[in-house]
């Protein structure tokens, strides 16, 4: 295992010691629990709170969509772990204020189970609070069965746009009802083309042969579609563009923002060559194409390889997704 | 070789197509080569214009530089070889709106060549031309030999600080003055995990053992300081603090920028447990940390590591770091 890394089993506390120590001026800790970080300014007086959360070793992801226009504190687990009930009930308490919660998260069995524990202790408490999750990866269900989806990258999209709604001055309802017709309308694939390795276990979670690909795989390594022999990255993008379009589906004269993810160790360079493809096709499709987000949003650590997410825009979601937000961990919009 | 192309000698064709389609807003490609890209408001009347360039194989660096309150166009080589001077000229000449061009790019042998020819060129053709080479690397020479020291990614200080004073209406020699300035007062170290692989060559450009890492390897595999067994997160930021501390020397009392830059492998939690260990070691010398940016700034391709950047604070260079400037490739800044 090669990391720059302390102590393989405080890799979570170093990482989050050091973030608070570059982002004084926009995140802060809590007492309720070191596994709780806030926007610097939360609560947000009158605001509909935006609370997230979930597993480490996936920055930006989460904690990078805490900011102005963006989401407001995160529950922070162990590598590719669910954080805890009682850690996500006190993001929910930092984020109240007065105007309810939405938790925002992605559809994984373990955050499930916590964050919804963590909700009923907070409507027992008084604090309103909605729930949506992202289920943006085609593969890891047929359609018939989206409600099992895992969420993946295109968890930005909403991210993004239920965080405009929200600072708008949306109410409860409607910033969960945005967030969910921006799920509704999100569809991704990803594709790994090698392994990562969670520090406390010390070896690499699967292996890829020198000359294949894993297509559909899970952003902690949960077994895709399938195995194939390493192809260009036109024919790659032919496979993934494909596949996410005929889900929706998506369909000519369609608008969308098209996200190109890299999972951590791939090249900028590449993620543009796959971009450059996609773009053509889904061009070739009939396919509109608001704007383009390419870079790395949600990681595996340091697993090669990349997912495309699409969301279908109407009116509302292109105004949210292009308003204003800031996080020091994220490529800048304007 | 393990990489999502098409071509690998189509490599820099393919990426700067994708760049284009997916930023169409933001950059534009010239006529005078394809090689050849500019800020999409180019050239900005009364500006002294800012260009820069090198090999391809970096990004962000160089193209991800160009924008509002950055540089203005950029000439862009193979991977990891300098452009030509014919397209450097080209970039020269729509960055010029009548205040003259400040080059500002890293010192390296062959870009050197290449762009004090342009230079030439530009100047027998009426454009007031000026040059500024990045050299933050403090392993690559000797303290007394700075002018052969190589350009890593502190060179992000000088495009933001340059970047700002050009935006602020300054003359050309005033933006060159405090590129210089800021070139003068940065110090930078790197370390490397593994190699990378050059498309056309097919194969990693070296090799580090399973347990070991190379202190002070240029971002193109130049050797380094020296071979050492791996260490941790901590052990590692005593050495390279140390080194670039004791380079300038930075004192007690100096406020300072520091950069943790990723160089293409490493994941952003690595980044920040290495600069929490910086951090405090810089605390602990009285050094008062202005900001920090963290993230990658100027990779290799898919190397692992990581390099540090301190920038020495003078009012002006805070003033001009901390002015607005904008690149959809880049960690927002504000």
């Amino acid at each position: 295992m090669k990391k720059i890394i302390n102590d393989p089993y405080r890799v979570v506390e170093d990482t989050l010691s050091g973030i608070l120590k570059a982002f004084p001026h926009h995140l802060k800790g809590t007492e309720a629990s070191p596994r709780v970080l806030i926007r610097r300014d939360a609560p947000v007086r009158g605001k509909v709170g935006i609370v997230t959360g979930g597993g480490s070793g996936h920055l930006p992801l989460f904690l990078g969509y805490v900011g102005p226009g963006l989401a407001d504190a995160v529950a922070v687990g162990n590598v590719f772990s669910s954080p805890s009930a009682e850690d996500m009930l006190a993001a929910i308490r930092a984020a109240e204020a007065g105007a309810g919660v939405l938790q925002l998260f992605g559809n994984y069995t373990g955050d499930v189970m916590a964050f919804e524990m963590a909700a009923e202790m907070a409507e027992a408490e008084g604090i309103h609070v909605k729930r949506v999750l992202a289920n943006d990866d085609v593969v890891s269900a047929p359609p018939q069965e989206v409600s099992r989806r895992r969420g993946i990258a295109g968890i930005f999209f909403a991210y993004k746009i239920a965080g405009g709604k929200a600072q708008a001055g949306a109410s409860l309802p409607e910033v969960a009802e945005t967030a969910r017709k921006t799920v509704e309308n999100t569809r991704s694939m990803g594709v790994a083309l090698s392994p990562c390795t969670i520090p406390a276990v010390g070896h690499p979670n699967f292996s890829v042969a020198d000359d294949e690909m894993e297509l559909g795989m899970g952003i902690h390594g949960e077994p895709g579609l399938r195995r194939a022999k390493l192809k260009t990255a036109s024919e790659i993008a032919s496979i993934m563009v494909g596949q996410v379009l005929e889900d929706l589906p998506f369909q000519r004269g369609d608008r969308v923002a098209v996200l190109v993810n890299g999972l951590g160790a791939t090249p900028m360079e590449e993620l543009f060559i796959f971009y450059d493809a996609a773009y053509d096709l889904l061009r070739h499709q009939g396919i509109e194409i608001h704007r383009a987000f390419v870079g790395e949003y949600a990681t595996s650590m340091e697993m090669a390889g990349c997912s495309i997410s699409l969301l279908r825009l109407d009116d509302e979601l292109q105004q949210m997704l292009d308003m204003p937000a800031y996080s020091p961990f994220l490529l800048q919009w304007r």
